[in-house]
């Protein structure tokens, strides 16, 4: 089974927006075990939309087409589809009535030109949108299929998974599927990691393992494709345990956890609470920990000391230590990280003093140089970091580097 | 002139990354006034890559290709195109030199498999990679032109404006280029900016309107193409003038200005510091305060007072009002504001109580119930806002208006 990815938009070939729909949908089709080779982007416009159709539809079975559904004239997918598969445009009332109550919902008044979006092609099948205006569409031609999803991602995202998905599995009797599993990693350099699971990156199919750098951890993606899903879990599994077993202090979380997830876990699970001493990374590393839903259970403080002031004032860092050894030195993280303790009335806390850049470096203290000081009642800890990069760069090495030292000495 | 941009990857067919290439492609070719009417994806698959090839010769005088230019055999770019071109692969010694030097600089063991990288096919114009190992080439074929990126978009873009973008220029003697200038709108709905500004998005070439939205801001994009670019520049200012004098108040920036660095600009030139005190944006306002270069000079402390120990204990917010009207109620976000003031000791400070949800809400203070106030020596401003969206969408609208709160009050 094949599918291509068609993106319709202007905007998108002026670069005004990244395609997010291409990727989402690549993925989500690789895990229905649906193979795709090409994905295009085109304008809206009727001559070359026309063309992409047809280009795509040669190569594969599936085309799963994204944008150009809005009210205005410049939308023109519907009309132009309608007209290649030959099929007259008529109002459907269910629509026209799921338009009107979505406009009461927001207390809207009803623009006339959305009128035009209740227009489908005849005896075509449509999909109700839970979350804007225009609904899906499914054409059905020659035993190809050509499913039309809205552009913004938040439309077609769910649109996708609650109907789409399921019609795909049904109406192509899929059976054999892609499973994947994410296992991620930080502390180590990709080199190194490809390094020590060489041979694992080295497999073929039906299980086959990538590795994906990104700022501050990489993740090994496994991914197995059996018509027995029982026999591709199980082979998931058995990497799995490999990879554990040679990078388990490494790994901090698997699939959609993140870091900030699972040190918010690590801290419910061992009843302690926490508060962060900030300096060079400005409230990221309390931004990151309190995206977490629920975290005001653990989180009771953060503290952006930016002043030295602060620093002596509020945290108690002591003048001659801010003197002798300066702002950024292992020794006025350990300070900050325990005033922070204190201040707050915390199990544990943590402390990040450092130079993001790309000002204020010097030679023994370069841009770049990170101490974060990890702070209990039995004991203190100090690392120390040299990160490289632009000053958000920086500052994201020296949040997940920081809550990497609370995920290992909670 | 036209161009075709063409995204070479498995992982891009996988969905495992988003292809930010072909939008930063697409903005800057349509900036040197060069069409895209399409953009295509193929994997690492020679047949599939040479038909792609194929195909976007067929449509373009220009043909972008990024991406398979590693040191693995799975990286079959330039070995495909060598081949479709006609022309050998031979070993290039100063490619090979500067592959060397790129890992003696990182005190990494000279990897033998990159040895493959410096393979350029025979008489082929290779530009130098300033941050990675694989050079770009440029293949002109028949009066038209192959250009060959490497895919990391750090190493792409560098590589772009520095190399590519002049090559262009020269190479087809362009002269008519798109100017373009992005007024930037916070604090109104896109719908009625829409109705605001609804003749100048009907405008048709040589300049026209585009308008954008983004969580919490909207964005209008004015372009306009001449071959005279003093005329287009003309056009640009005269419509930025008319959407000033409509919606002034609420524009915050232009461009690559963020309402982070408007706010920092403001703050600098006025010479006042401030300082912020945070609840349901958890360190958001401080992070983003913090992200612009030099914003030491006026950004002095942050809180995030989770608790409502911290909220009374450290901002002095009286209890009896906690208990009165609640945590999140525009009394405890005012002595908030004036409680963070007096601790940091700033000229200024900004305070945020909210529901970031998805719990936590009640039917009289519901998930998005937002207050932030500004607090300086002569008054104390408090505005109460409702959003909607996921925990981190409302945490990001939040920031919005605390960042648009100091921009009005400063």
């Amino acid at each position: 089974m094949k599918a291509e990815i068609l993106s319709i938009g202007t905007e998108l070939l002026l670069g005004h927006i990244v395609n997010t729909n291409a990727s989402f949908l690549s993925e989500r089709l690789a895990g229905l075990g649906i193979d795709v080779y090409y994905q295009a982007t085109v304008g809206d416009n009727p001559l070359r939309l026309t063309k992409a159709v047809k280009e795509a539809l040669k190569r594969s079975d599936i085309v799963i087409a994204t944008g150009g559904l809005g009210p205005t004239v410049d939308d023109v997918t519907i009309e132009t589809l309608a007209k290649f598969a030959g099929k007259k445009l008529v109002l459907n009332k269910v629509v026209l009535g799921d338009l009107k109550a979505y406009f009461r919902m927001k207390h809207v008044p009803f623009p006339e030109e959305t009128t035009r979006q209740a227009y489908i092609p005849k005896g075509i099948k449509w999909i109700r949108n839970m979350v804007g205006t225009a609904p899906g569409l499914i054409f059905e031609i020659n035993g190809k299929v050509i499913i039309i999803l809205p552009g913004p991602p938040r439309e077609m995202e769910p649109m996708f998974d609650k109907d789409i998905a399921p019609y795909l599995k049904r109406r192509f009797r899929l059976s054999s599927s892609l499973l994947s599993r994410t296992v991620k990693i930080t502390g180590l350099a990709e080199s190194q990691i490809n390094r020590i699971v060489m041979d694992l990156l080295e497999m073929e199919p039906p299980t086959t393992v990538g590795i994906y750098a990104k700022l501050g951890q990489v993740e090994l993606k496994i991914m197995s494709k059996y018509a027995d899903e029982r026999r591709a879990r199980r082979e998931i599994k058995r990497i799995e345990a490999i990879i554990h077993s040679r990078l388990g202090p490494f790994i901090f979380g698997y699939d959609d956890e993140t870091l900030e997830s699972t040190v918010g876990k690590l801290l419910r699970s061992k009843e302690k609470t926490i508060s962060i001493a900030e300096s060079c990374t400005g409230g990221l590393i309390s931004h990151r920990l309190t995206n977490v839903s629920g975290s005001s259970a653990y989180f009771i403080a953060g503290l952006i000391a930016y002043s030295n002031r602060i620093k002596s004032d509020v945290l108690k860092v002591s003048r001659e230590s801010l003197n002798r050894f300066g702002a950024v030195s292992p020794q006025v993280a350990e300070q900050m990280a325990d005033g922070m303790r204190k201040l707050a009335g915390t199990d544990t806390s943590l402390a990040v003093t450092g130079i993001a850049g790309p000002s204020g470096g010097t030679k023994s203290k370069p841009v770049g140089l990170v101490y974060a000081a990890f702070s209990s009642k039995s004991k203190t800890i100090v690392r120390e970091d040299r990160f490289k990069g632009s000053r958000e760069e920086i500052k994201h090495q020296a949040s997940q580097a920081a809550l990497n030292l609370i995920r290992q000495n909670i």
